[in-house]
């Protein structure tokens, strides 16, 4: 089990490291800058990737939404959610803290937003929080869906990492301009420690809707397709 | 059935939520905007990342075209397009609305194109009704043809998604500047719904260049390649 | 035999409009135009899905110098190359003139240089006959050391068409601005004959650089690594 | 061995051509240019596309850093790293002399950073000796631990190529601002020789990081995977 989490908890950082650091060190730069196209491929890849490398050892969820989906739709033991998520949400904090550590050796560094995920003011395009709750919910439905279809046995075997990772890509192209796209509590909360707007008092809602959405997506899973 | 037409419900809905969603919410954003590269990934992957995740339960069509295409090839019972039709227009309507949703969620929304497909003034670079005609037409025969070719025992097994969902990327790159590419009649009559130009008067043409696209490719098809 | 060269026709006829046709349509689109980035890769995705979707028809080259580079490498009959030739170069042109037809469809439409190949004068950013036949000469060698590596026994089966397409969009990122990449004589000639400027003059360096980085390439390969 | 050398050689050619020739070339390309996402791709595209081609003669490294990396896993024979960081180093030497010779076509050239690699007044956005430092190493850790997960023989056959030169198209996304990314120290050196900058006194720093991450990444994971 200890090897799970540490698996966990470097998948986790390695997709916080490189999807959300991106974001905040090469989206914006002049000229050449990566823009949204380039923060959805960095945070898709680091996903397919890491299910290539870890999914071998601990399935490399690197999201408790994943995590408790998974336990939902009965392919995870629910017991392991906690302990999961805890790597996880460390995981993200630790890549959060080494981005802060990079990003602030720049001359007139300011954390700022930080990437992190919020709503209303802090939405990237200024949406309100129910644009904001409907986005984050409606695609980690989505998300669980596509990730159960692909890892079915009767789906292609070996394919399911580009699969989910490419999909989290999609994902970013249409909702960075609503939420800055979380989907991953992990995630928000690590970016959120180190934001110095007002993010922490909107994580909730980073929590609440994915987690909600994992649920409903796998029972839609289950009810829909497990057994057709 | 029933579990079938679920399936290509939420798929199309995937389809049109992430592919469509894109290019009306994050295409313009400012500085780090998706632009076409950005649209053309986000529809490419969603069709990708879907055929992978329902492909074992209705096959992934997602598309009155795709369904018609593959009843003229023979892979697909004549009397299941109509009711996939149904199902997938339908999903195309449920993601339109949901955009809809998201989008008014940000003070000073207006709908105006909301990312439906047009010919001549609603065309995006100004293009006249034949350019999209052809467009349209010409894009759903290779469609087809790469579609049944990536399908056929004889190709690798398991890649079909990979081949069909980014050919989808391919075709968005050259042909959003003409029609704002449809190819899917289920799209198409999804966003033309929440317009507010005169969308729908030209709604016919994504309804019949695709379908008949759709026939001449499986018809090449299967003379060219089927036996081969 | 005429259904592999119905095949290539296609195929041609789809690299060239898709991978050719995005520069010409899509490139430029003001704000949201898809740059050196999205010719990259619908010309890479269009290689990759053709060659899943045809491969086992016709192999898949679309190129008359990958038909060449393969007979030397001893994997195609020699007798071959020059009919594939043929149906390559004819598709070519037929997909110039189809984008020729869709581009006029837009008021106030000059061909100009239509995306054809060039140097000095007509190097997309004004790089010498020296500068273009080296990198046409260079890329074209590792393309073809690419395609024997990929397609070989010992590699993984399925994933060359991965391979040897997005090779073509790394191609593609790295010398459009040199001579706005060639590497295949059929695109080459095809948009030559629609281009206003001197193209055509031009022409005999997309096809003497190319078919002599195949050979080399070939040969090189098999020095190499064949029974490695 | 000379063949796994030569493999060597034209592998690490290949990935400096095009990935670093299309920073060079092509990132600032008025209007059209390809940026730090199109560098990415070009790059992640590279090592992907020779691990399929070359992969099966010898392995498909194009690093030293990888190369030790995975003796250090166990997965090379360390006698070897010499021999092949040799032949790497001359495959990038030789990559940037061609580039070199291409880039000079243009009238009015001048060499400037070459692409090469750098921090303080050298990094791309301005970041410190400890940003660079930090960035190298944490990034090489995680590269290795994403290949040895990937090539482990519980992971799904085939797939590595992919997951591994995507790895370094999302690590591109995020580190070209810090140090305009290296994490192999044949790429560094050869851009290095061909700078009008003091690229060459800081070239330690792009042996050293990479080098030191490597170690650390292969024993990170045999700690936390191998026998997982």
């Amino acid at each position: 089990m200890l090897r799970k989490l540490t698996a966990e908890f470097i998948g986790t950082f390695w997709l916080v490291f490189v999807g959300s650091g991106s974001g905040i060190l090469a989206a914006h730069f002049p000229q050449i800058g990566i823009g949204i196209v380039g923060i959805a491929f960095s945070a898709g890849i680091a996903v397919m990737s890491m299910i290539y490398a870890i999914g071998h050892v601990s399935g490399g969820h690197m999201n408790p939404g994943v995590s408790l989906g998974l336990a939902v739709a009965g392919k995870f033991p629910a017991a392991h959610v906690l302990p999961y998520a805890i790597a996880q949400v460390a995981g993200g904090i630790a890549a959060a803290a080494v981005i802060y550590l990079i990003a602030s050796g720049k001359a007139g560094f300011v954390a700022g937003g930080f990437g992190a995920n919020g709503y209303g003011d802090l939405s990237p395009g200024g949406y309100s929080l129910t644009a904001g709750f409907v986005t984050e919910t409606v695609l980690m439905v989505l998300f669980l869906f596509v990730i159960l279809g692909s890892i079915h046995e009767r789906a292609p075997a070996g394919f399911a990492p580009i699969s989910i990772g490419l999909s989290l890509t999609a994902i970013n192209l249409v909702s960075i301009p609503i939420t800055n796209t979380s989907l991953n509590p992990a995630r928000s909360t690590g970016l959120a420690l180190f934001a110095e707007t007002a993010a922490l008092p909107q994580l909730w809602l980073f929590w609440l809707a994915p987690m909600l959405g994992a649920i409903i997506g796998a029972v839609l899973w289950r009810v829909v397709c497990e057994d057709a």
